[in-house]
C-alpha cells in the first residue's frame, strides 16, 4: 500500500517553498566548482558531525570564499563518512551519489579519490549546470531567503532572462527587526537609504517595511520568514510601540526590552501580512551560536545553533487575541521542540484558522522526526491543517534527496492508516497527494 | 494474539466513571432532537476542526439551544469530513455511523442528506431512546459530571424510576473552589444557602463542601474531579488557610493567591476524601478559553482549551508530604503533557501508594495516543498502577466507539509483548480484562 | 536480520563502566545469603513497585542489614510478582531464574517456596560464589561507584589477590561537593585528614580532590560520577571562586549559592579532568527523596526518587564556553527527560567535541526506553556520538540480562534500517559491534 501511494506521489513535481538556495547560481548558471564546495562546505549537518568527533573546522576550510584544497577536504569527508550511519544526511548523500552521479559503491577513505574525480568531471557538464538540475530535479518553484538589503539583483536577472522558471524571493527582516541581530544599527540605516524612509522614527520604519515587502512581492514574494528565540509575540499601544523603538535604536534596550520589541514585530508583521497577503513564517527555538569561541572566529551557521524548550501557549496569546480569527492571515509554525508537537501546536494549528503547522525542522526532518510529526499532530489538527514539506536547505543537490524522504514516510503513514482501517484507500491517495503538492501550494498562496 | 486478545475484552461491559454524559437524557428518556444536535453541537472535537478551517461558529448554530437549521448544520459538517481523516474523531464517528445507523457509504458532501434523514429517522425509534441506548451499549456504570450546586434532580428521578441503571454523579467542586471560576462569589453563597452553612467562614465553607459530599455520595457518587489550571498543591497551616480564604472572599486575592488557594484545596479535597473514601481525579493542564473573543462571545467549552506544560514532581509534593503514603487513599492523574508520562507521572504512580494513573486525557485519547501511553508508563508504573480508560465525552453515542479504541490498543500493545516473549499469553488474557474492566472498577470504587 | 546482528553481539564480553555492583563481593567472595537478600533487598526497581500497591516497606524488611525472615520477604515478593508484567524488571528477573537457575515455570504465590529453596541451595555452591559468576556472565570490565571517603579497600584486596579481573573503582565526590549532602561538613573534615589537605580552603579543598583523584587512578580508576539535581554548571574566577566556598563551608550559603557551588564544581572537575584523564559522568535529573516520611524513616535509595524536566542548552554553557572545544575531555551525559534527547542532547553531542551521550537511563533502560533512544539520537548524533551500554545496577545478577536487552533493541533498531536500506548489512554488523563493545571501551579509555 504503501509503495502505491508512493508511485503515485513521487511524479509530482517539487514545491520548495523554504530554503537556502542562492539565486545567483541560477542567474549565472555556472557549473559549481567541485566536490567539497558543493557537498561540504554548505552544509552544516556534515561539518558539525565531524566537529563533534574532532576535525577541524580549519582543516575543512571553514570560512574560505574558495577553496584551497577541495579534494583534501572531501578526503577527510570520506574516511568519516561512517560517522552519518543512521542519520539522514546518510541518506541525502547516497541519494545524490547515486541518482545523480550513478555511484554505487559507498563512498570511504578508499572511494574518495573515485568519487570527487567522478564528481568534478560530471559538474563541469551542461546537464549539471544550475537550471538544467533545476529542471531535472523537476521543481516547479523554489523559493529563497534574503534580507530586506538585499538589492534582488538575482532574482531579477533570472526574472528579465528568457529562462521561465519560478525562483521567489522570501522576505527574512530579522537583520532589521532583531535588536541583538549584528550590525543592527546599520541595517535600519541601510533600510532607509533603500526606501527614502527615515527609519529613525516609527512610523518611517514601519513604511520602510511595508515598501520593502512591496518590493519583494513584485518579484514574487509569497512569505515572511522570522528566525526568532523564541516564539514569543506583544501587542503594544502604537505610543508604547513608538517608545520601545526609540528605546531600541538608542541602544538603551536591555535583553527583556530587546525581547519584547522582537514579539512586537511579530504582531506589526502579522498586521502587514493582513494587509499585503504575505504568509507569515515563525520559526523559534533555536539558541543561535552557542558556542562561543566558534562564533568569535568563524561567524553564524557553523553547525552551534542548539534547540531549546519553546513555549507557544503563552507567547502567541496576544498576537492571536488579535488575529488569531482571521481567515484571511495565514501562520506557519515550526519548532525544534518535539514535545510541543502534541502539547501545543496542533491543538493551537487546531482550533484558529490563521494557524498551519510547518513540517519537521532542522535536526528533526529524518525518517524518524517525520513520523513523530504525524503521529504526534494528525490526531488533533489533521492533515489540512499542515502545509506539506519544506527542504530548508543550503546544500542544493539534497532538495529531490529530502523530499522524496518526505513523501516515503508520509505515504507510510498513510499506509497504516489504510492498513488498520482507518483510512480508505481512495481518500489515502489523494491525501498522499495533497501532502505531497496541494497543500504547499495553497498555503504558500503560490 | 492481537485479535484473541481482543475478543475476550470486547464482549465485557463498558464502565464509564468519567464523562460528560447528561442524567437528563435518562431522566427524561424522550428522543435526540436530530443529528445535528446529537453529534455537532456537543462535539467541540468538531467544531474546533471545522473552526480551524475557516468555518464560523455562527453557521454552525454553537451557542443555540434548540437548533434553528439543523439539515444546514449537518450539510456544513458533511461536506468538511475530509477535514477529520486521520482523526480519532473519525474513527469514533463513523464507528456510530456503522454499528448503530448501519450507514456504511462515507459521509460527505452527496450523502449528507441521507444520512440525516436516516439518522433522524431512527432516532424516533423506541430502541434509540437514551435508556434503550445505554442498554444497547453494554453500559454498566455511567457517571456523569456535576456541579456542587446542582441538585441532582435527575440523579434523584433516574434512582426513583423502575429502570435499574447505575448513572452516577462526580463531585466537581472548580466552581466553589476556584476564585476565578465565574461567579465564584454567588456560587459560594449558593452553596451556604444549600447546605445551611455559614460559606463566608473557612469552617462553615469546609462544613459545606463536606455535607455537599454527603448529599452525592447517597445518589451513588464514588470520585471528586478537579480541572484546575496546574497540579499545584498546598499545605497551609489552619490559620494560614482560613486568612488566605477570607482575603479570597473579600476578593482582594491576587493571581498567586488564588493560585495559592486551589492549591490548598487540593489537599483539603484530599483530607476529606481520605475520610468520606471519595476518589480524587486531577485534570491539571489546561489553559482555558484561550481565545479571547471566542469567549467573549460564545463562553466556555468551544474548543479553545489549549495544553500547557505542567509539572508534577514539585507541584503535587505537599499534598504528598502529608497523604502520599495513605494506602486508603486513591488519587487518579492524568495529563496534557506526555512529555509527563514517562518522567514524572509513571515514577511517581510506580511508587506513593495514593496515586494511579488516569488513561490519555483529552487530544491524547487517539490510537497513537493510546500506544504511547502504554509505552511511556507500563515501564515504570506497570499495568495496575493504571486505571482503565475514561472516555470523558459529551458525545453519548461516541461512547462503544471510543471504548473500543482503548481496547483494540491495549489488545495490541499485550500482543507485542507477548511476540516479543515478554509476556505469557495466559497473562496478557487477564491483563486484557483488567485494563478492559477490573481495574477501573476498582480504582474508582464501583 | 535482527537475530543475524544478535548472534554477534551476544558474544561479545561485557562492559559494564557504570553501575553500584560491591567490590566487597568478589573481595570475600563468600556466598550471597539469600534470595531475598540478593534480588529484593537491593533492587528499588522491585520494592518501589510493591510499596506503591500498598506493601510495606517494613515487611519486606527494607533497611535491615541481615534479613530476619527471608522467606517471608520473598513470598511477598512472589505474590505480587504480577506486578511487574509488561517492566523490564520482570524480564531481568525471568532472565536471572531461568539462565542461571533453570528455573522455568513462571514465580508467583505457587512457586514461591520452590523458587526459594532452589535458589538458596545454588547459591551455596562454588559456582554461584561472586569470582565465578563474574567469569560466567563474561565480563571484561565491572566499575563501582565510590565515595572520595571511600578506603578502596575492597578494591586493593582484589587487586592484591591472585585473582585477574577488572574491577575498578569511580570517583563520585557528590558527598564532598555537594553542600546539601547529609554530613557534608564532616565529609571535608575526612577529606582533609585522608589527604593531609587544608580543605578549609579553596586551594587546600582542589588539593585534596587532585590527590584524591590520584588515589583513585591508581587502582584503576577512569571515570568520576556526577549526580547533581540539575545539569547547571559555572564558571566564576579563582577569587569569585573562592569566596563561595568560604559561605559553603561557613553554612552561610543559601539554596541557589549551594546550587552554584555544585555548578562551580562541575567546572572545576572538567578542569582536572582535562590534565588526568578521567572521563567525566553527568547525571543530573533526579529529585531525590522526594518521599519526606520514607526518607525520615529508611534514608536515601528507596525508590522515592523522581525525575524532573531538566535544560542542558543554558546549564552546560558556562561549562562549555571553557571546554567544550577541547578533544581531550570526554563528558558523558545523562538524562531522565526524555524530551530532552531530539531537542538538546543529540544537537549538543552532534557538535561539542567534548561530549558523548549516554544510554538510556534508570527508568528508561526498558525495550521501549532503548528504542525511543536510538530514535531520537541516531538522526542528530548518530552512533559514534554514543557511548554503549551501562547497567547501572545494584543486583548483581541483572546484570547479564540488562546488556542482553540492550544489545538486542540495538540490533532491532539496526535490522530496521537495513530493512529500509538505510544501512547495509555489514555496516549493520559493525556497529552492532561497536555498541556492544568496542564504543564503551574507547569512551571509558578502558
Amino acid at each position: 500500500m504503501a509503495r502505491t501511494l508512493y508511485q503515485h506521489a513521487r511524479k509530482l513535481p517539487i514545491i520548495s517553498p523554504h530554503g537556502h538556495s542562492q539565486a545567483a547560481w541560477f542567474a549565472k548558471n555556472v557549473p559549481f566548482p567541485d566536490p567539497a564546495s558543493l557537498f561540504v562546505q554548505p552544509d552544516h549537518y556534515i561539518f558539525r558531525m565531524l566537529y563533534s568527533q574532532g576535525v577541524s573546522l580549519g582543516d575543512l576550510e571553514i570560512g574560505r570564499t574558495v577553496l584551497e584544497n577541495p579534494r583534501k577536504v572531501w578526503r577527510i569527508f570520506a574516511s568519516h563518512y561512517y560517522l552519518f550511519r543512521g542519520t539522514p544526511t546518510r541518506m541525502w548523500l547516497d541519494f545524490a551519489f547515486q541518482e545523480l552521479f550513478g555511484l554505487k559503491r559507498r563512498l570511504s577513505e578508499e572511494s574518495a579519490d573515485l568519487y570527487f574525480d567522478m564528481i568534478a568531471e560530471k559538474l563541469r557538464a551542461p546537464e549539471f549546470l544550475p537550471r538544467a538540475l533545476f529542471k531535472r530535479f523537476n521543481l516547479e518553484v523554489l523559493a529563497t531567503t534574503d534580507s530586506p538589503l538585499d538589492s534582488l539583483a538575482d532574482h531579477k536577472a533570472i526574472r528579465e532572462s528568457n529562462w521561465k522558471a519560478k525562483i521567489l524571493p522570501t522576505f527574512r527582516p530579522d537583520p532589521v527587526v532583531d535588536p541583538e541581530f549584528a550590525g543592527f544599527a546599520e541595517n535600519l540605516a541601510k533600510l532607509g537609504e533603500k526606501t527614502g524612509e527615515d527609519t529613525s522614527t516609527w512610523a518611517g520604519y514601519l513604511n520602510a517595511l511595508k515598501a520593502t515587502r512591496v518590493r519583494f512581492r513584485e518579484l514574487g514574494c509569497t512569505a515572511t520568514d522570522h528566525g526568532h528565540p523564541t516564539a514569543r509575540t506583544a501587542n503594544l499601544s502604537p505610543a508604547q510601540a513608538a517608545a520601545l523603538f526609540r528605546r531600541v535604536i538608542a541602544g538603551n534596550a536591555d535583553a527583556q526590552q530587546q525581547e519584547l520589541f522582537r514579539a512586537q514585530m511579530l504582531t506589526e508583521m502579522a498586521r502587514m501580512s493582513l494587509e499585503d497577503g504575505l504568509v507569515m513564517q515563525i520559526h523559534p527555538g533555536s539558541v543561535r551560536n552557542h558556542n562561543r569561541k566558534l562564533y568569535e572566529r568563524y561567524g553564524r551557521d557553523v553547525g552551534a545553533d542548539i534547540p531549546m524548550q519553546t513555549n507557544y501557549v503563552d507567547a502567541l496569546r496576544p498576537l492571536l487575541d488579535e488575529f488569531g480569527n482571521e481567515r484571511d492571515l495565514t501562520i506557519i509554525l515550526f519548532t525544534l521542540d518535539e514535545s510541543a508537537y502534541s502539547r501545543e501546536l496542533a491543538p493551537l494549528a487546531g482550533h484558529y484558522p490563521c494557524l498551519r503547522l510547518g513540517p519537521p525542522w532542522w535536526f528533526h526532518d529524518s525518517p524518524e522526526g517525520m513520523m513523530r510529526f504525524r503521529e504526534h499532530v494528525t490526531e488533533t489538527a489533521g492533515f489540512y491543517n499542515t502545509v506539506g514539506f519544506n527542504d530548508d536547505t543550503r546544500a542544493f543537490l539534497s532538495i529531490p534527496a529530502r523530499h522524496d524522504m518526505a513523501r516515503r514516510m508520509d505515504c507510510a503513514f498513510l499506509a497504516k492508516l489504510v492498513a488498520e482501517h482507518r483510512l480508505e484507500e481512495e481518500e489515502a491517495l489523494e491525501v498522499a497527494e495533497d501532502l505531497a503538492y496541494r497543500l504547499v501550494k495553497k498555503a504558500y498562496r503560490l
